[in-house]
């Protein structure tokens, strides 16, 4: 959906409709939602909806119609200040865990807010694409991809928020699921060599996939398929739990104070194990890829299974083979769910994309020669650098066209509340 | 406006009538609300509104249809667990610092929840009315004064919630309060003597105003009106919150770790001191009642000023000979205001009832020869009684028909956000 | 062994054996001690030995040498920082919870410490007593009994210290406890009237026992013995911890918070209930005393038992009648023991002194009258007249000597380190 | 002193000696220290010196004399749990935040224990070496690099433990620190290229510097000497605390909540900045290097500077090349101090090794193709493979035969308590 540039009226076309497109798939994600559920804020990490739906309207405000647009006043005198996320350099940003405290603005408001900042916009990009200006085309489609990460956070957040309340309520009734086993997993082999990854030249991308760059690769193996529930389960029954052996230090500590005993939204009931998903309580599949769960987990199971996560260049490398396709937000899911058995894939990888973000071993790092950019886009990605780990590939909740196997995402490694299973690797 | 009983049919009436009053002023309450203003709870102490709602529901739910009205339905299998605020032995309460993560049931759903037991109510009342059932009217006339005390609570927590949000909104745009000097303080001397205290037979109290009893007071004085926010401005001023030898020491440690310096609500703007309330941001009134302040605080400032608070029969013994008049919550001014000058007054004391509650320097005990209910409602007051000091006369967040001279209220010694003043007295 | 006062010399020998016995019987307790034991603080209420043997002489220090000893030079000039414990109204005191920081000073110097305040406070009690210096004994005496009162606090500190050891040191080996059956509880009753408690004129008694005053009694009954430690056990037995509505709110959320199973220092072992005490692991004794348990215990025991704790003013008046008698410090059990079962007995009350504090259901509060003194000595005892319950009667830890009928003495009612029991009563 | 291997009995005097050393220069660190300050524990991440001694004589009786000496009969039954220290598959460790609770052993118990450790060492080292127990010889090995670690950490404990007393108590003094001027940072290049890393056969090493492998260098040019406390001021002085963009946000996170402005124990004081280290309170050495730094401030200061750290593959490449020299522990400074001039030095980097532990931008992760052993010993490293970032060069508190070019030290990104400073990096 991200336009083909032509000449200038045909690409302030394709401009007006990727930004209407991005801007309307916000706003569908949260129909089903009664306005009660736009103010929850269930867990430090997690923002309410309609905070969301603010939040993705101040950084066009802040980052393009108040240095570029010339004529724009701002919605709100106080918004720059309650919508800010972590910017700064550009004012004080309203602490993160006190964000469900607002109940004002008022959902309304924040609609109202979001049309406001939509027909700026609208001028704005009519305006400055007659004068060929690559600054707003840069920053829109920063702004657009940043609405496209959040249509996933929103996603997590509210399935997050739906898990606290003992009613269980289900944010959607979606269509079945296929029912599908899960093949064998096969072992793909990559040999020693040389490699490319970062995202080159063309097309967008975040300033964490750059520069491109060449990586020596060991010889290495990698799992043709992620880590089913069914698998996961078995390591949960021959004890995972329970034998400090198999976890990282950290690791450990955490299933301890936690007292993990299963992935997150795993319950046992009506004697079974099932899972809290956004269509509810659901008994769980065993075929579909395990998900929610840690790095600490990741890390754990690979061990429990004699093999390791693979780390982000290996995954790349295999990954630019693939096509980007798989189970992302637009087939409806919004699950894992177990792949298509395809009578020739021998060992390809399949399900690289989609499905489960897969937790490399990597930690989240400045690949060689990143600078981060001195304004605040330099604090987009580049201050996270630091204690986080990489995860590849996108989820059920991931915009597909938001998705290229260059990109980097990156989670603390006890979180779990967003999309992320394991995918296996070994030396070879 | 609680009933006076005379024939069948007039009682059952007349309990109608008070049951649909008491039940419209809490909605009424709600009323300027929007729909997420409901779900906020930015303290665990506070409560949201909707549960407010619902939970006074319950109580009727509870402790009415479900044993007395043998055909009742319940509205929902969950709402027992959900809307239960303290009552162990008729179930396990949802905590209560949860009570904010509930979006669902949605402010319809719980207005429905309403509607659902208010009918069941008036055939309950209609058909055990007819029989006399005493019972009924003792947990009827139980469940409307509860409903009373959430009426003040809406408020509070309402005061609350509004003032954590930088915006700063007012719940209400009220009548201006009347310009008026406090008159000087005047002492109102007690001779030493037998005096009763408690309620005594007839009309309604709850347990712990009971039974009635004798005490011998010591000669005092109190004062003729509460502390203005003027004077305990001269308290701050002199350096009231960094002197430990007018603290207590629990006092002091929370002065110390919550960085005390003002009364709950007041802040520095615009040059001069300012409080927020229900009608949102205010410049200070220094001829109001200082309210919003702590035990400790009282006691403090007492201690500063040379005096003691007064103990719950000292105050009880004055009460007694005044009218239950004031500033209470039907005034819509929602906040302390000032004494309306009585040209005769002399030492009598004024506002003893309405504008801001006033602690006592008695702990929450019971009363001598006092028994805790062994069911339920032995829970609704007799298991608080530790750690909590006694305040008396209500204020401008009471309604007056919920009154009266025995009424004790009774909060921990650190809390600020019940509307709480401060009435001087000393030793004769 | 507190002194007759006649002519000067002999009056100051007097106050010379007084100071010198007290002094030797705090370093005596000590004694057993290693020296590493003596830095031991491994609960913030919790204060090492060698603080305790720094404090109570800094109080010597503080109120005595210096404002009445002109040529004083002080020890060193930290230590008035150091030891303060929490007087604010001279100087910063060191934080509590950090006193088991100090390894230095050393106890050798800690020690030398003491040697040097004793030499100057001997000197001062011969030149002040030949002047007839009122106030040298009366702060004398304060400091004296103060240094009893940590004399107490040195076995509860050491008792929990030593509890947190794996190894579970004993601090002694004492000779056996007498074996003997607890008799019966008989109920003493007490008829309505007029008595007097607090401390009358007459030797040495805390601000906190004075005024003596007037009260009335409601007629009462009082057992004639502590609750023993099988009748616990049946308590136990019969779901005491895991029945809501035998408790207080805040008790309940203690034993929820705390997992409270059983009383402080009881744990399950080698197939029956041992206790930790300052002899080491013991099995439990079933006809001694309860002891180490909480006001929320005690009140929670009482209300299964069908009774009540007994107030201030119903032990006072009983215990009056009562030598002051019984298993004190000086026995050299440091633990509570079966009562001697006395032919003629009949309802007198048992016990009554020593074996364990027994709570009372009265908050710690002034007496009618009670002024806190202006300076220092107002924070010796009256600003923790807040949140805090009174016990009576002095435990098997307490100098004999320094017990009286009047004693008040004072804990959170969550508190458990100190040797606290239950006496039942109930309204006659 | 590591042995040089000969013939077997030359062998075990050789192991024999180099035992004894090890042996005697731990006890030779606690020998200025008190009795009292060998049970101190000042922070959870901070061990008692009484522990250390403890744990690294159980490290031998766990892991050498329990396996391999037949007739061993453990010193007691409770050291295995008290003082192992985190080996979760050799039985359950005590908790970390609680070793300084343990008053019992006493330091001349655990003197007592080391006495019985050495003794069956000394002939289990004899008998086995005339067997050619390789197995004996690894584990001694590792045993006393185990104790060599301890050494450092014994005395950063220290340090960090008298911190905490307002006394600033010394722990020696030393000779006078040499009166140097930090001369001119130069910047140092290494050109493109393969390098290799990791620890090559031959001689002791950690499991976590293998294997050796090769890597791929970018140009990149290091500073010749790393940061002084003249140039840290600097940055503090020019806002380095309070400009967000400088920091990682986890960073600035920290900054904010711990209220940093200065490395870890900077003070004001007597009108400049003074720093508490060993030898008590000074003044601060603009020219030593700077100290006690996190990685957050590490990275910072970077990026004030303009720069970057090195990565671990780049700093130990430019340090194979130099020899292991400088300022450890054997100078008795214990302290970092200037670096001594050369006339001829160049840009060659000064001060790699010994005064500062210099942080890299590395995670701390496995090496290609390392593998943690499944028993015990894969505990030591291999689980803390996560959230930590490496150091290296060892400071003024290693000792010097402990260090090497391969050394990976790790903390996490927050601690400052170890020995650690920055040394600047940039790409060519």
């Amino acid at each position: 959906m991200a336009p083909q540039q032509s000449d200038t009226g045909t690409a302030a076309q394709g401009l007006l409709n990727w930004f209407g497109a991005v801007r309307a798939r916000t706003e569908a994600i949260c129909r089903p939602l009664e306005t009660e559920d736009h103010l929850l804020q269930c867990a430090p990490q997690v923002s309410p909806p309609k905070w969301h739906l603010a939040h993705t309207t101040w950084f066009f405000e802040q980052f393009i119609l108040q240095p570029l647009a010339g004529d724009y006043r701002p919605f709100h005198p106080r918004f720059g200040h309650l919508f800010n996320s972590y910017y700064e350099t550009v004012g004080e940003p309203f602490p993160r865990s006190r964000r469900g405290l607002l109940s004002r603005p008022t959902l309304a408001e924040v609609e109202t807010y979001r049309r406001y900042v939509d027909d700026y916009m609208r001028r704005a990009i009519e305006t400055l694409s007659a004068t060929h200006c690559l600054e707003l085309e840069r920053r829109l489609s920063l702004g657009l991809h940043h609405e496209q990460q959040h249509q996933e956070l929103l996603l997590m957040d509210i399935q997050y928020n739906f898990s606290q309340n003992p009613l269980r309520p289900a944010y959607h009734t979606p269509d079945p699921a296929p029912k599908r086993k899960a093949p064998p997993t096969a072992w793909h082999a990559v040999t020693e060599g040389e490699s490319t990854i970062g995202h080159e030249p063309g097309g967008f991308c975040f300033d964490n996939e750059q520069p491109a760059h060449r990586v020596h690769l060991r010889p290495f193996r990698i799992a043709s398929r992620p880590v089913t529930n069914g698998e996961y389960l078995t390591f949960m029954e021959e004890g995972g739990y329970a034998r400090p052996e198999l976890w990282l230090a950290d690791g450990w500590a955490t299933v301890q104070q936690e007292q993990w005993r299963a992935p997150l939204y795993w319950f046992e009931g009506e004697g079974n194990w099932q899972r809290f998903g956004l269509a509810g309580a659901q008994p769980l599949n065993p075929d579909a890829p395990v998900c929610h769960v840690s790095y600490y987990e990741a890390d754990a199971y690979a061990r429990w299974a004699g093999a390791r996560l693979a780390d982000e260049a290996e995954w790349e490398t295999v990954a630019r083979r693939q096509p980007v396709e798989g189970n992302f937000c637009e087939t409806g899911h919004l699950e894992p769910i177990p792949v298509e058995a395809e009578a020739d894939a021998g060992d390809t990888p399949q399900q690289l994309f989609g499905d489960v973000w897969e937790w490399t071993r990597s930690p989240y790092l400045p690949y060689p020669g990143y600078r981060r950019a001195d304004n605040a886009f330099g604090e987009y990605n580049g201050k996270f650098m630091c204690n986080q780990m990489v995860l590849r590939g996108g989820s059920c909740a991931t915009p597909a066209e938001h998705m290229r196997a260059s990109y980097r995402n990156f989670f603390y490694p006890h979180e779990r509340w967003q999309f992320a299973g394991i995918r296996l690797a070994e030396d070879a």
